[in-house]
């Protein structure tokens, strides 16, 4: 067991594995070419050299990127970091100031030339990426801390900077971003508002919608929306700032950020345990929220089979002694070890003697909790070895959250897709497997197809929307919408909603320039 | 010291102290008399015999109150509990459904009838009673637990629900509600959500923002719009539930809501300390986050008139042995009694070893607890004593948030208002003094005067609103703005953020039927 002056150097060890840039390895078709129900608006103006003439003029030479005839060289930006959607804009946009923004916005307005807002292009949805010809705004150049308050942990930086370089930043002063997760290195603090982003560690440090206090976005027109506010509370007027967390690029685009920090905790400890049912996952959460209430900071669950697949993949070796159906990662952050190893010690014995965990191990060093989290970090990775996998982030109400995935199992079994003995190697579906952050209700399902298919899209979707929507879950926990599940929103949202989401676009973006195709329905 | 199995207990002790109701002891004037530059908007349609019988086929005669000639029978409804606000409508709706409050809304909105929504009607800003003759609709009767989950600990109510019985409801299974307010024993939850509620313990368990996972909303023009959702993440679209939570009544009308609730803390400890300088409450403030990180609630502060008056008033004994310039309260929820006992004591040790706190006292029993806390509370009553107090509810950036004081102190010296050596008995102003939420950089400004005129308003305002927004401040953190504050919103907030929040007023209630007058400068 260790006492860590940071947590950051062990954050490093575990969480930068999934982020490798894999569009370079193959040719990556259009999104357009792919989606054939995607039509360009006609109403959106073509680039021009003029509009490239008067882009310069704003953000100079250093700014700009482009070439009319040839979009090649824009491929790092036209394309999604998995090599899924790809799209074929002609200019890349790197204002440096928020006024270069303001000014992109109010004259792509004004021409109707649509634009996609872009931060680290790390999302999993094709939310960062043009579908057509759209300009490209990245905040690549807008990386500046403004300020940050030693005392109230509030730290105030442009949308471009990296949330790894925030966290190193603010690792002196003993402070740490309130969210995290496997996009740290590359993703911005920008990107993970306009997605609200959730991560690994939600469940205690909440979500981005109580910790960011300010906002400055710039609307479609160009105007400027200085809300940058570093109050903890401010009950004066409508929380707008809120409207654009989340909306993925599409009301105005974020370029500065008032975020509230923790501390960076004292002591770190993971315990891993094996659990013989979904119900007993249920009652150690509810335990261990109990009993560590104050210090617990992720607690995560696994199925065998996801288990099993990290396992191979990695060459880990099992840290328990057998398998189970079950296993939970529970992280503890404070600031007192004696004090949290031995809250953790109790609970552990006490889970091991009401028979709630059969089997359970504390890590003793900072290499068995960087080895225990990596077995959880690495599924996403180790999936993709197994064939060609359907990734689902949903959000379930936690007593239903598990039925959802025996569901699919039981309904792909059913119609012959399936067969979880393995004999039939004619199936469609090969595994289908769950794990994820039970504190937050968000369950990963996976579900790996011999191959991608047009047949397999159809077998899935809207079967696991529906299957979602049973249980009043949500079809995106944490990825967002973006252009792959714009379409699927009703399964989660009742046309009420839909519309009334619709009427705010049209309220801030009325000539819809902002990052189209996306998101919502279109509504004409 | 005590193990407390509930700190409701303790709640209740402290607490219920502030809401006396006033109305009944003295002739209140009407607002519309009190403030002349207020004129009823001719558009709206009066009540009339028609529109009753019409609202008994919606509610029944059980849901409807009124009184076409003779106001005065609805008091309770009209008149605010400080007896500051009251209007004289002459009809109050009591729905006992959500489809009950869409019909009502819906005929208003056909009719033009001015609606003001009105929960425990505890609100500090008038904006929960009418201002001329709005029609009162009030959550009394939408009083239903819809749901919990005990694993989760997700609660769906009713927004009529008061937050006491909804901690009465929860304390058996173990959750308590994440705010915590003096008005706790009136007040609806559906309010607090209007208003966005903060209260003693933000600084532990967040804001409203973060903690509300779903609402149940009734537009003006009577739509349901079902964002009722008991997930912890959903990004499937706008987050339309934050635009509700402190839109003061002014957007639609709350009927139900989800809230994330904390575990009841097993071990509650407080401390009070004596310190020099307002600068040393700061570094008190930074050392006690880095040492009781996790299981700090509370962190108080009070200046030494804050604290003289509170002490005569209640004539509690100076828990400690001498007077200093300024007070600190800190609080503890924690799991384990024991340990948080041993951080709380290294922590005073290394405060009074280091100068900064130049002395302590930690609470032996819940009756001790009591004290301290009631000193903190007792404040806002005991400064009525003195003459007529001057309540400014600001928040301020930390490191300016005494500034404030000392600025409104030393200009009203300079001007001949105020003598703080108390000897010009001409001075308008009798005291000045400070206190509030340090954690949450929530600043409780008084000023008493001798007795209320428009003299002394002249004085104050917007001279303190100026003082708020030289250091950014809000010039309402958690009361609102309701009809006090709705003309001074510009010292807060930008035009541009003005304008936005217009526009989305008019977007959801084209027809300005709900709570006007109020919280936003009208648009026409």
């Amino acid at each position: 067991m260790i006492k860590l002056n940071s947590i950051l150097k062990l954050n490093k060890l575990v969480n930068n594995t999934t982020l490798i840039k894999s569009y370079s390895s193959k040719v990556i078709p259009l999104t357009k070419d792919r989606y054939t129900y995607l039509q360009r608006n006609p109403s959106y103006k073509s680039l021009e050299d003029s509009d490239l003439a008067h882009f310069k003029t704003i953000v100079g030479e250093a700014g700009i990127q482009a070439n009319l005839n040839d979009v090649s060289e824009l491929e790092s930006h036209n394309a999604d970091w998995m090599g899924v959607y790809k799209g074929s804009s002609q200019c890349v946009l790197k204002p440096n100031s928020t006024q270069q923004v303001s000014e992109i916005l109010k004259y792509c307005n004004e021409k109707k030339l649509a634009v996609v807002p872009q931060g680290g292009n790390t999302g999993l949805v094709g939310g960062s990426v043009p579908v057509f010809d759209e300009v490209i705004l990245s905040t690549n150049r807008l990386n500046k801390v403004r300020s940050f308050d030693n005392v109230s942990g509030v730290i105030v930086s442009d949308a471009g900077c990296i949330l790894e370089q925030l966290n190193q930043y603010l690792e002196p002063e003993g402070y740490m971003m309130p969210l995290d997760l496997g996009a740290k290195g590359s993703c911005h603090i920008g990107g993970n508002l306009a997605t609200n982003a959730g991560g690994l560690r939600l469940l205690r440090y909440g979500s981005l919608h109580g910790t960011t206090l300010g906002l400055e976005v710039v609307l479609p027109d160009g105007t400027i929306l200085d809300n940058l506010s570093t109050l903890r509370k401010d009950n004066t007027g409508y929380d707008l700032k809120q409207l654009f967390i989340g909306s993925e690029g599409t009301l105005g685009i974020i370029t500065g950020a008032s975020v509230l920090t923790p501390k960076i905790p004292k002591s770190v400890n993971v315990a891993l345990l094996g659990v013989n049912s979904y119900e007993d996952v249920q009652k150690v959460f509810r335990n261990v929220r109990s009993d560590l209430l104050e210090i617990l900071s992720a607690f995560e669950f696994m199925d065998i089979d996801s288990f099993k697949v990290a396992l191979k993949h990695s060459n880990l070796p099992n840290p328990l002694s057998e398998t189970y159906p079950f296993y939970v990662l529970i992280e503890t952050h404070g600031s007192n070890m004696d004090h949290d190893q031995e809250k953790l010690g109790l609970v552990l014995e006490n889970l091991l003697t009401e028979g709630l965990a059969l089997d359970g191990t504390l890590a003793q060093d900072q290499t068995q909790i960087g080895k225990i989290w990596s077995i959880r970090e690495l599924i996403p990775e180790a999936i993709q070895h197994l064939g060609k996998p359907y990734k689902y982030d949903v959000s379930i109400p936690l007593p239903d959250l598990y039925n959802v995935v025996q569901i699919v199992k039981s309904k792909l079994a059913d119609k012959g897709h399936y067969d979880p003995t393995g004999k039939n190697t004619d199936a469609l579906i090969r595994e289908v497997c769950g794990y994820g952050h039970i504190g937050d209700g968000n369950l990963h399902l996976n579900i790996v197809a011999k191959e991608a298919s047009p047949k397999v899209n159809e077998i899935l979707e809207p079967f696991i929307f529906e299957v979602v929507q049973t249980f009043q879950g949500s079809i995106s926990a944490e990825h967002g919408l973006g252009l792959q599940k714009a379409k699927f929103i009703q399964y989660s949202k009742s046309p009420t909603m839909i519309k009334t989401m619709q009427s705010v676009k049209k309220l801030l973006d009325p000539n819809n320039i902002l990052n189209p195709y996306k998101y919502l329905p279109a509504t004409n």
